[in-house]
């Protein structure tokens, strides 16, 4: 039996606890909070009353207890750390991750913030303090690219990455060229179907997607690369021509981000491809490639967002560091 | 460092040693076997030497040692099983992995013989003796579809399986489409180039899927399926005709494994599916998409078939079981 913390209670906590409540899975919620509430069990927390009083009151718990109050003094063995942080600043996500492993408590985070602005930091708090950071949420939904990159391809040196790593761009693509939208006709559809926020900049321009390219560049090559060293085009200037130019050769658009350390690139970028290649996939569908010296070519296919997808990810790394655990003790 | 026993010196064991002596993975090779000789050194074989010796002389080793003294005698952590087995009898490699697992040492294969038909046996005994035995080679090549169910997917309930696992039939498919080619012309050119074996039944009557259908499921529920079980139509009846015909409507065929468990369904064969289907992968490739509670579909593509990427999927279980040892330890 694993005991979590759950900080942020947006969608992707409650349905984190929403699976821990519904499924045994050996794992034990024993403190929650939102950003205004908390709550502390060392038993276990009623999880069916906990999602009933926030669907009801907005909170989890009693008023005033901080976030990082719950990380600082609950008794648990494992944060989830959930809450709504700011991908270009990674508050105050990188503040709990911090004071949890500071407390030698694993952590598992959907957030991207703290391990494209943090990671090596926490990385080795981590480390010295002999807990587990695991963050397969962040990139690419529910695919379960991490675990692959560590355990099904150990011992291959991947040398090219390419991916499809945003569903809105991916969304607002695959409509322009299959009913010959304009950018603003298929960005519009994207908002009224929830595929894309009110302000759209952080994905359309590109920004989500090299985010999501320097978390995995650093993983993978654990070069220390920063946000800023991704060349970076977004599809807000596509035209619906030019997908039916592309169209015309059978093939499409796609925004493709791409790292190849033997070329030194980092670059997020609408590309031409061929309508058959692996990665035009439909709709809000994420995809990665990677290129390998021995697997050769492995394509991953997913969903990239939902809460349901995310928490799928977050419980595969509870149970990946409970199983470790279990091994260890 | 963990130390391996390499039984089969095909090209799937040279290919294991080959990276073992090239790649600085913490793993030393104590003994090898082949059919016909082996030889042992405690102290960790000089590969180079070895590969050599093999090819200049089609023996690894000393004549008159067998392969099952080299497992029961030699010093060694952990076996890795790549004779040339018969996959419908699954020996020798079933006596092999018995007699490693007996000795407690863990077992990494590619044989899929012995998981096919004794796998509930073997899974046991590893279990009792407090050892692994891992077969991500088995199925689908380089593409890490058990680490993905073990780890990536864990907590997800599977719900369906649906894969092309065959690369012979995915060429012979792919060619007929592609140039409205006959079976018999697409067979014939698919054994020029290596991809069919001289006797093809195996392949083309989708034994060979239905073999690693039954690897899946096994894996997956813990069904304790049998290869009679499952449903089995290849692609030797295929006339150029129906591929056109599938063609006319935007669609192609495809060798198909599908496991449904709440319908009962086990079965392998020849699928009209959308050209943009993910699993309509070109030639030799092999894919598999997963139905998952959490994480939805989930699809996988890579290459089904080669020395190095069998070597790839060795490497990656070794790895896995070295690493968990270290942990324990």
């Amino acid at each position: 039996m694993i005991r979590i913390a759950i900080v942020g209670m947006g969608s992707v906590g409650r349905g984190v606890a929403d699976i821990v409540g519904k499924k045994d899975l050996g794992i034990v919620i024993t403190a929650v909070a939102d950003s205004r509430s908390g709550r502390i069990d060392p038993n276990g927390l009623d999880i069916p009353a906990l999602l009933a009083q926030k669907k009801k009151t907005g909170k989890c718990g009693e008023s005033g207890r901080s976030a990082l109050d719950i990380i600082q003094n609950a008794e648990y063995d494992l944060l989830v750390e959930v809450s709504p942080t700011n991908a270009l600043s990674g508050e105050p996500a990188i503040t709990h991750i911090r004071a949890a492993l500071a407390r030698k408590k694993h952590v598992v985070t959907s957030n991207k913030g703290p391990i494209a602005l943090a990671f090596e930091e926490l990385q080795n708090l981590a480390e010295r303090n002999g807990v587990s950071l695991r963050y397969e949420a962040t990139v690419a939904g529910a695919i379960p690219i991490m675990h692959s990159l560590e355990h099904g391809l150990a011992g291959n040196e991947i040398l090219a990455l390419y991916g499809v790593l945003n569903g809105t761009c991916n969304y607002i693509l695959t409509r322009m060229a299959a009913e010959g939208l304009t950018y603003e006709q298929a960005l519009l559809e994207a908002r009224e179907l929830g595929y894309a926020e009110a302000d759209s900049t952080y994905d359309v321009k590109g920004i989500d997607a090299a985010i999501k390219l320097v978390i995995l560049a650093n993983t993978i090559w654990g070069n220390r690369v920063k946000l800023s060293d991704v060349a970076c085009t977004g599809i807000d200037l596509l035209t619906a021509e030019s997908l039916k130019l592309a169209e015309a050769e059978g093939c499409t658009i796609r925004l493709i981000a791409e790292a190849i350390p033997r070329k030194n690139l980092l670059r997020v970028s609408p590309r031409i491809l061929e309508k058959t290649h692996p990665l035009v996939v439909d709709g809000t569908l994420n995809a990665l490639t990677l290129e390998t010296d021995m697997a050769k070519e492995i394509t991953l296919i997913g969903r990239g967002a939902g809460s349901v997808e995310a928490a799928s990810a977050i419980i595969g790394d509870i149970l990946f560091i409970s199983s470790s655990h279990v091994k260890g003790a």
